[in-house]
């Protein structure tokens, strides 16, 4: 049994089984069973039980792995009008609840969901809202996510406040111990040179380009729009005395200036818009002059579809992982040769457990600093991405590139893995 | 200096230089020395020198790589008519020699025509010849090729028979090290475990096979179109003595059947022509059902573009080196997972020059086989291939993926490394 499919079958201690019985439905309730019948069918009968509260229950055949309660038949009418949208804000208000183990329940749901082979039809492509990614809408869209209180993220991302994938060495390697390795990894993909100049576009809180720095004596600069993160990234460096080295500039990836001899984006590229992958290319053409690598690494999609409709509502405004086949939009028309792929979907699902635990250790510190609505609207969010990695909705993708023209490119892969 | 920049530097021994002067151009030929610096213009007056046979000759202001005699001033013009087409056949009749480094001088007449970031138009991609990849379409044009005799390519590809880009573990590999290094690497990135079953699409002379069965403990069934590759393999697994592990398949890839725990296709893609992608992967759809691995091995381009003319006419009728973005059709239609991709074009540099030494060496055999045209074709052919690798016209994809519901894949790639 591997890591993922343990996850599977693990319950976060919480029973549902232990909850009392529910009471016998009321005669007056032949609907509100019908209407559970239909979710249960919307999902192709999977292994859950539906309620509705001090109402009706469903119950699989075979044994529940978790229970989803509708506060009323109005919920539930609701719900099933937009599932894809209206669950999450139910269940953030707490009109719908889940017993048993959420992670669970929500991976059931995903594979009683799959789409089979039948990827985003054109019309459904064409009728996608418009992303917002222009200059001044990227800048909102960031704020709305990224600026929410660096104390908030400092209390579940562990001491790196490094927000992405991170890389595990080993399924039993702590966060902090995989967050290191990633940025590691990350450097030794690009084969870092003492001296060399790179450029990073989105760089959260500034950790991979300090660990760049202090390890691999590069000169870095750093473009970030969240001035939160910027504030927090440009007093670490200071604090770890190389400022001299790091420079912090807060504005748009599309305003690179300069030339280096790395281009690096970790996590960016979810926020920047497919509509905007050419120019991004443009951008890297330019910064990288006919030499040196590139590498990006970004959550996304065996093929073409749009970010999960609640989680692109109240989550991650204007974001959208793309299909490998959208991310050569960035590299075809500048002729850069692709090198390398990597899919790190598993590490993503592990890193989103240890951010899961974290947040769920902190949610009472979650609901000061906020309110109750938002400490289940982020659980939601989590547990969310676990079952999206872990049931292959959502992969992670790092591509290292190189200009067409360059041979300066590394002979195999073997150098990454030598002790 | 990489290995690639050493062949641009490198010359084959024999020297222009050595000839004797050219006399002095008659009076009659400035419409000559006209249409050389043409040719030299078209090709952004590369540092190369251009002659017709006892006349005119145009020599580059920085010393020239190589000299390129057109016999006549007609044959000069065909050239210039239609260079990318008529350049191959005028090199094969002999009407067009070239002294100095063929590989360098072919080198240098890519770099001097880089598209400079503007990929195939929309236009241009329509107007492609249609390809004639049916089922019977197929079987001519692999018979064209593969099957002009196993003992030509007996004195060329080395013991292995491995038509295909060798794994080098370091530069210095020989050949047979490194097309069994490249097997290894296959079988590696695979995971094959003993027991487990493999399909092979495209099988050639059969050495993957062998290879994965003698080594790995699997049972293979590989499919081939091409009677000679098909007879030669058959024989070299009974000598082998696994013949009842091995089943080789005188079929098209389109008509695999079974289930299987790895799906493998090394070097057949180039011929399936990317209006069949999305059928190719529904052949692997079915003969994954779910679960297992599957890996193409194909030369790529960077962008969109169609084969090179003269190699499509005269070499590989039928062939379409795809660009990842081409590949993903094979992939996203069916929720495949792409796990791993890796670019080994300067590992089929070095191939393509290890066959072309071998190539060159047995020059006098080849001619007694065919002819001198012929000789002259296939030396053009290999050079120019050295020449797309190491100036990346040509890439060579590696792409392991599984289906997307499987949460049965490697953890890292560290294992493919370990000693």
């Amino acid at each position: 049994m591997n890591a993922a499919e343990k996850s599977l079958t693990s319950t976060s201690g919480r029973s549902f089984r232990d909850a009392p019985p529910p009471g016998a439905p009321e005669a007056a309730k032949p609907l509100d069973a019908w209407l559970l019948a239909k979710v249960s069918a919307f999902l192709n009968n999977p292994p859950l039980e539906f309620a509705i509260r001090d109402g009706a229950v469903l119950s699989p055949a075979e044994p529940a792995a978790a229970r989803v309660t509708f506060a009323s038949r109005a919920v539930l009418m609701s719900v099933l009008a937009d599932p894809a949208l209206r669950f999450g804000d139910a269940f953030s208000d707490g009109s719908v609840t889940v017993e048993g183990d959420l992670v669970s329940m929500l991976e059931i749901v995903n594979l009683s969901n799959t789409m089979n082979g039948k990827p985003e039809t054109f019309l459904r492509r064409a009728l996608r809202r418009p992303r917002t990614n222009t200059l001044a809408g990227s800048r909102d869209n960031i704020h709305r996510h990224y600026d929410i209180g660096n104390q908030f993220y400092s209390l579940w991302l562990g001491s790196t406040m490094a927000y992405t994938c991170a890389y595990y060495p080993t399924p039993t390697a702590s966060l902090d111990e995989a967050q290191v390795a990633k940025m590691d990894h990350v450097c030794r993909k690009l084969r870092l040179k003492a001296g060399e100049t790179v450029v990073e576009a989105g760089c959260g809180w500034g950790t991979l380009a300090l660990h760049m720095a202090r390890h691999y004596g590069v000169r870095v600069r750093a473009f970030n729009i969240s001035r939160e993160q910027i504030m927090y990234a440009r007093e670490q460096a200071q604090r770890a005395g190389v400022g001299g080295q790091v420079e912090y500039v807060e504005d748009d990836y599309r305003n690179i200036t300069g030339r280096y001899d790395a281009f690096v984006s970790v996590g960016m590229l979810e926020h920047v818009g497919v509509e905007n992958y050419a120019e991004l290319g443009s951008v890297v053409h330019r910064a990288l002059g006919g030499r040196g690598r590139g590498f990006i690494h970004s959550i996304g999609r065996n093929y073409p579809a749009a970010l999960q409709p609640w989680i692109e509502k109240r989550i991650f405004p204007g974001a959208c992982p793309p299909a490998l086949s959208e991310m050569m939009r960035i590299f075809e028309p500048w002729d850069f040769s692709v090198l390398d792929v990597e899919n790190l979907r598993l590490h993503y699902a592990q890193t989103l457990r240890h951010w899961y635990e974290l947040y769920e250790a902190a949610s009472d510190k979650v609901r000061d600093m906020f309110d109750a609505r938002f400490v289940r609207m982020w659980r939601l969010y989590l547990a969310g991405s676990i079952a999206a990695f872990t049931t292959g909705k959502l992969q992670l993708f790092q591509v290292l590139f190189a200009p067409g023209e360059s041979n300066d490119i590394a002979w195999n892969r073997a150098d990454i893995y030598a002790p």
